[in-house]
Parts: C-alpha cells; structure tokens; sequence
C-alpha cells in the first residue's frame, strides 16, 4: 500500500507533490493510548460513547481504520481493536512519524497553549514530519500564566502586554478562544483601563480565595487581550463554528465578530477564522467583504470524513482563492495530521478536477489555486518566507 | 410495477430486506379526503395555495405522483387530479394498507398528541402496515387534558405528574413542543414550585374567564412539564426546526438546548431531536458532544423529496452512527409514511453505495450503519427489545 | 464560439429557448471601466483586495473569463489583464449590448434606488437587451428624496405617501432595504403616527443641523415606509442575506421577517425575498408556509460561479415551485446580466435533468417548472401580462 497521501481516489492531479502549511494544529500524545484514551482524541465529546457503542462509529471512526491503517500496514477497514493493537504494537514513535511524515506537510503552525505538556512540541512535531514548523501563541494561555505567577488589578494588562510581547517571541500568529469563554458576540469597542482593572479584581479575588486553576472568562479581560494582541500586529486566529461541549455553539457564529471586524479593519491584522464548520458559508462571506478576514474549515474536514468534500467545496463560494487557507486542527492524534492533509487534498483536488473537466476552470488556474490554499496564502500571510 | 420500497433506484443494497422502525410519525387518515383535505395535508403550511397554484408543484407533490400512483395501479407522475380520483376510488381503507403495508415498516413510534381523533390508534396504524406500533406521549397535551378536566394552582404539577405517569403506561417515550410553543431559547434551569403555581393561576384564570381550549404556551409551565417528564426516565422527543407557520423557526434551532442538555445530562435520559432541519448540522455537534443526544430528519426527508438525499448525507456528517434514527413525521396521508420511508432508504443507502463504490467504507460496515440508524439505535435507546 | 446562454454544458433542454424575466436587477455602467472600477463591481466588497491579490482570483472572476470571454472573441480563460483590455478595445457599450443580448433575458424588473445616476436607466438596460423592462421603486430612496426636497416632522408621513404614490406610477413593485439599515428584526407591528413624528423630527433634525446627504436609518421610519407601501397593494421585494460590509448578515436572516409576515398577510400583498443565501433554505421554508412569500437566490448564483448549481438545487427544496423567481441582482457589468442568467440555466437545467435521468421527474412537469421559475411566476406576481 502507498504511502502517497494522493493515494485517495479522487484526489485528482492539481494537488500532487505540493507541501502544504497547515496554519492550525497541535501535537501529537508521543505516549502509547488505551482505547479509551484514543476514543477521547477521536471526538468532540467530553464523555464516553454511551455504553454498547463507540465513538469508531463515526465519520472519523470510518476514516482512519480506512486510510490510516494501510499506513500500519493493515488492510483497509480493519477493526478497531485490530487497529488498536497495532498502534500499540508498533510504538506511538513509530506511529507518529509514520502517519506524520506521509501527510505531505511542510510547515505546522502550531497552537502551543492546549494540553502543551502532554502533547509533542511545534519542534518535535515538524521532526516527526521531517518538517518546520513555527509557534501560534493562545492569548487565554498567557494572561491565565499571567495571573498564576502573580499580578495585581492595576497591573494586569500591562504585565500581560509584556508577558504576550515575550511569549510571542518569534511566533508566526496568535490565537482567541473567546469563542470557548464567553462566545463571540461581544462588545466589538475596547475596554476602558478602569474596566480591565475592575475586571482583574474581580478575577484574581476569586482566584486568590479559591486557590483554583485561572481561568480566564470574563469578557471584559478577553477583549482586553484582543486589543493588546492587535498591538503586535501578527495575524490572530479565532476559534469560530464547532467544538466540544463547553461552546454555545450559536454563539460562535463568526458573523458575531463583524463588528469588530469593522472595527480593527484599519489596523490591516489579519483575522484568521478557524473551522467556522457549520458556518463556513458566512465565514467566505466575512472572508470576501473584509479585506483582512481568511478562513479554513480544518477540524470539519477530519470530523467529517467521507462527507468533507462536500464541506470544503461549500467553503469554496463566496471565499476568495486568495482569502482560503489549509489546516487540520489536528490534535493529540497523528492520524488527525495525516487525514487532514489527505482528505483536504483529496476534496480540493476532486472539486478542482470536476471544474477542470467541465471546462469551467483552467488547469492553470486550479494548479495556482491549490498552491494558493496549500500554502501560498498561508506565507503571505504569516510572512513565512521571510 | 413492483411494490417493494427498494424500488426506488440509487438505494443500493444495504437497505434492502430491512425492516425500519419509525420512531415518530402519526396515524392516517381512515376518511376518504378530497382535492383540499389532501392538499393541505401534503405542506406545513396552515393555508390553500394561492390562486391558480397547487401544492402538488413541490418536491412531496412530485415524489408523491412518480412513486405512490405506481403503487395506485397508475403511472409515474399520474396527474394531481387522476391521483385524486384514483385514490377516491380505491378507498382510504385500501390505500393507507397499500401505502402503509409497502413501507417496509415493522414498528411505528407513534405520537397520539396531535389530531389523535381525525387519525387512525397506533394500534389501527400498525395493523394497517402489519407491523407492531408502540406510543409516544406528548408532554403538552397531557397538560392541557389536565386543565380541561379541572385542576388548581397549587395542584396544577401534581396532577400533571400523576396524569403523565398513567399516561405514560407502557408508552415507549415522551414529546415535547415546546419548539412551537414558546421556542427552545427557554431558562434551561427547572422552575421552582412557586413560579410553577403562580403560572398555572394565570393560565387557568384566563381558562376560567374565556372558556378557550386549554393551550399552554407559558415557557415557565412547559418547563414543568420537561423536568417532570424527565423523572420517568423514558427517552424525550424534541420538535425542532422546521414546522407550521406557528412557529419562529429561528427559535427552532436545537442550538438553543444546549444549556438544557447540560443541565440534565447527569439524568440519562435520552434526548431525541426530531426533523432538525435546516438545522441538522448542528443537530449533528449536538449528538456527538452529548451522550445522551439523538437525531433524525424526519420530515424533512418528505418535503425534500428528489433533494432528500442531499439532507440525509449532511446529517450523517458529524452524528455519530449510534445517535441517527430514522422516522418519517407522516402525519395523516399514508404517501408520508411509504415515501418517508422509500426516500429514507434510498438516500441512506446511495449515500453508503457511494462511500462503499469509492472505498470509504466496507460493505460489512454500511450494512451495520443501516441496521443502526433503521432500527438498531430505536431498539437500544426506547428498550423495544424488552 | 456561440453567444448562446445553453451553450453552458450541463444545461439540459429544459431551459432552452426560454426567455427569462429578471425580476430584479440594477442597470449598467455606460462608460469603459479600469481595472480598479471592474474589481469593485465584481465583490460585495467595498474595499480592494489586499496587496498582491485580485478579485479575480474567485468563483465570479474565474466564470468571467470562462464564460464571459468568447463572447468578446477571448479564448475561455482568458487572463484579466487580456479581458479587460479587450473590453476597453470593444468599448463599454459593445459589451454591453453583447453581453445583455446573449442573456436570453426578454424582461427586466430594474430597482432604481441605488447608483442609478451612474448606470444605464430601465429603458437604456432593456434595449441594449433587445427586452422590455419595468421599475421597481425603493423605499428608503423615495424617503430620502422626500427630505432632501424638505419636510416636517408632522406632515414627513403623508409627504412619503403621496411621493411613493407618485414614484410608483406604473412601477412593478417597491423595495425595502431595511435589512442594509437596521436588520430584518425589527418591530413587526406598524408604528404610531406619533412615532413617526417623534422619529422623523430625530432625522430630519440631525439632516438640518449636519447638511448630510439624507440616509433613513431609524427603524420607526423603515417600518412607516414598510406600512405605507403595503397599502399599494404591489408586491414588495426585500433584501435578505448576503450583501456588502455594511450588512450584519446574520439580521438578514429573512426568518426575522416572520412576525411582520404574519402581521400582513391578510393584506395579500406578496413579498419577494431576494438572495437569501446563504439562509435559502429557511426562505424555502418560508416560502412553503406563508402565500404571500416568494423567493429566488439572485446574487448568490453569479458570486458562486461553478457551486451555483449545488445553492440553486438547495433552494429548491421547501420552496413550492410556484414561490421561486429567477433574478441575477446585476448591477454595473454586464457581466453579471449575462452570466447570472447563463448560470441559472444551467444550474436549474443540471438539477431537472439529473431528476428527469432519475425517472423522478417527468419531462413535461420539469418543462413546467422551468417556465414557471423563468417568467411565469413572475408575470402572475407583478402582473406583468396586464
């Protein structure tokens, strides 16, 4: 069995031998996973799958024992507890850097302020891929270390406008999960000084009498962090569309943000609207009316599995080529890189090669378009090349 | 012609031989009906269509005419009035057993709260189509016989709990409209006994004072009604999405129970989100991050008619295979319960026809995904084996 | 090359040989445009595309090339800068008359409230089509004429009446663009006489004191134009959906219209609800339950280029088929007359002939629906053959 990620049918030619950027991941667990523990990487979910199913029944379920387990050298479809112990067999090493290094990706952008202890870092993850890779800061992350550390109501944002300056080091972009905290729907205008510091006293009081883990949630703090971000003028990613159980699903509508898009246009940051899934429509809506707005529907892609090409054609309408960009949101899982990649090659392409033989594209401009999404979009943007 | 459901071409093998249960839909009609009974049957709508229109020029209106006149001794696509006066002919009795019995439906889920008298028992519609049928108890209407046969303020949730527990016998779950009645956006906390009789004194004062029918429509009572049915223990089914022009479909949106599903996921029980259209992608991130949440597109699958395999393949994007089910919402013409589901069978089993043509998915896996959503999950989650 | 609109592949014959009635669009730009003033009518952008990109690189630049080019003797493909010195060397009114007499287009409703100082008038569009053509009047533009020519808060209501009266002259229809000024969820009931004058001495005092050109904004007095305009009796279109930075897309959601679409539907009056993408389906769903909704995907359909036939199909589904209208929403190129038309087709065309091949459709009804979606629904609504 190949290894080619364009070993899916369908894929048509336009994506072949192109190293993608996938601006939006994480790493993978190097740790050896029960079932359990695989199960739990291989949803949204919070819990188990209710007794007497499993979440390997599913779209994502499908795909993986489909496409990841020839990579084990199974055979397609083989069974979860088949392919289980295989993993187990071969060693998470061997599996990562197997399933990583047949993705085709050659630059991870990786978001480092999720489960960072338990999963690879950006430069263990590229290793594993034989690849670069550059940092995505979480703003939460860095207030939450922020006020673990130690900082007063007066002082907040100023030592989070130092901490961030520093975290953010030579990352390539930062990233908002205000989408998780407080949805996306608020106050598009920027926090008054004395607002953030009330905002502060009230958090770091209940931290300070509850000795608990920060975190971050109100929205005054969480704008607060946005408008500092802006100050270093990288792209900043949102979260946007679906998730695990902890969002409000309806209020991570990107549509929230226009507001505030309208209101940071003139900075020319750009804003970079991750997944966006059910709403990838209004997202290329965003994406075509506001100069600085880009989306991707990375995490659909994998979740949906047999059903992505029908999502990334979908977020193909209004978006413009030069506004779409490639990722997988792959986290915990290498199989999450490995299939993203893949599926993402194999629903552009076939899209692409449907359009190219109606006659409808050029194999040109397909061929520009495919280099565009894969990564050109993404070093522009980030300024990668440089 | 044949009488077969499989007959439709597209739906492949893995639904063939397949014995469905529907797990929400309606009695029929046993009156013969004529060109306006039937019409209005046919569309959510609450009113005729225009002058110099039909209802027959729609999706349902077409699917009716190419695939239930066959079955009418007619040809495909048989005009609206040939149709008509075919049906008059054979008799309501003869058609619902001809409709009904080529169904391929073993068991029906039916729900007894809505124009229970004009419609046939579920035990009346069971044995039109040979098959065994179970009941569904509507929350709502169980409250309103409460206040029609006379109850207090003070008793009002008493009573109701009283009645709904003899209601509910050996019915396999419950229903609740609250969709239609005051919107899914309602306090997902239960309401404390003083509010629930302070809104009872106001219902039935206004019952007392205008001798109307009984119709709750108070959030805080129908609230009442969920947290208490909730102590039976029995799956609960939810109208969400598209309807009558009774209600705000935007308010429909099962996004809106995302509050309520946290509340009492700790309880079990079972939540199952009927039609969902258009919202069923994100009834789908509903059924995946809740354990306990279900979903169907019943009813959209009718009106859908020639575009219905389009819907059923976006709700099998994100739901797991173990939380999709199948219904029909037929309600009154015994077209809804053939066609819902001929076109269900056909758009599940191309879908996996395609998958299984293409390599995604094997044969054995299809044909267990079939047997899950066509009556397996209906089985295990409404107990219907015991 | 042939200047056929079926020479689109995929187009079926359903659609051949039918003259379309537009029932809404805007006139054309008379004079030669430069690369900068052509980019900007090809987005709903009000901004250029960021540095180093092209409006070109999108669904609407790429069919464009494809299929806006023959007909200016360019090869398919052609390159923008090709393109649009090709169409400086014909001349704007060349192309003009190319393009809109290949659209296959016999009637054209024009809304002449927006830019039409700089664009060809009802008449100028309908001959350079070799068609006829017929106005829409727009709301708030009668009302901002009525302040800009002077009036008072008192007599501000009647002065609209009696202007809208007159503007309408034998106008098709009226237009309300409430969703660009303060969304579709407004107040459905109409406002008091005292509201109004409360709310036009707001507006017409800030007019005074600023020397702004007038824009009517205070949902009071789009609601006083909506409830005025009722009253003639002619149907009334409403922008819903997608459209340029200035809308907050999810108020456009036409399901906010559905308490005022109860409030007026004893009036009989038909309200067209235009675009609608991406909420085309919950048009449909409007469009099924209430008689006096109609709906079409203009706009949608030439920004979506080679996925319009998956957004027209979708817009099929609830709408009965004596409810959906065929516009382009073209303004500015006419490009967008040409192809909008060209794409419908096809992508209407596509879908029938799919279900016709399915044995779902017969011929002879998808002949029907296709004249009925072409022109004759629209003749029926604004009483065009009288």
């Amino acid at each position: 069995m190949s290894t080619e990620p364009d070993a899916l049918p369908g894929a048509g030619t336009v994506m072949e031998g192109l190293e993608l950027t996938d601006h939006h991941c994480h790493g993978v667990a190097a740790s050896d996973l029960d079932r359990a523990g695989f199960e739990a990487l291989a949803t949204e979910s919070n819990w188990p799958a209710p007794p007497g199913t499993s979440m390997f029944d599913s779209q994502l379920g499908f795909a993986i024992r489909r496409w990841c387990a020839p990579l084990l050298d199974l055979e397609p479809h083989a069974g979860p507890e088949d392919y289980l112990a295989r993993r187990l067999q071969l060693g998470a090493g061997a599996v990562n850097r197997s399933l990583l290094s047949a993705a085709g990706i050659g630059t991870f952008l990786v978001d480092t302020g999720y489960r960072a202890e338990e999963l690879t870092s950006p430069a263990q993850t590229a290793a594993l891929a034989g690849g670069a890779a550059r940092e995505i800061v979480r703003l939460e992350h860095v207030a939450e270390q922020v006020a673990a550390k130690g900082t007063t109501p007066p002082s907040f944002s100023a030592d989070f406008a130092e901490a961030l300056t520093r975290a953010a080091g030579d990352a390539a972009g930062l990233k908002s999960i205000a989408a998780y905290r407080c949805g996306l729907d608020f106050d598009p205008s920027p926090p008054t000084a004395r607002e953030v510091e009330l905002a502060a006293a009230r958090w770091l009081g209940r931290l300070e009498a509850g000795g608990a883990t920060p975190r971050i949630e109100d929205p005054v703090l969480l704008r607060n962090l946005l408008w500092t971000g802006l100050q270093l003028g990288r792209p900043i990613q949102f979260h946007t569309g679906y998730g695990d159980a902890d969002v409000d699903l309806h209020r991570c509508n990107p549509l929230h943000l226009t507001g505030w898009l309208r209101a940071t246009r003139g900075t020319g940051v750009p804003v970079m609207l991750l997944h966006c899934y059910p709403y990838h429509r209004e997202a290329g809506y965003l994406a075509q009316v506001f100069p600085q707005v880009y989306v991707d529907v990375g995490l659909a892609v994998n979740h949906t599995g047999s059903r992505s090409p029908a999502v990334i054609a979908e977020s193909l309408e209004l978006t413009p080529f030069h506004k779409a960009l490639f990722s997988t949101d792959a986290v915990g899982l290498a199989e999450l890189h490995y299939l993203g990649a893949a599926l993402f090659r194999r629903g552009f392409g076939g899209a692409a090669a449907r359009w190219i033989d109606a006659g409808e594209w050029s194999m040109a401009d397909a061929e520009r378009v495919a280099a565009l999404v894969g990564y050109r979009n993404a070093a522009r943007v980030y300024g990668l090349d440089a």
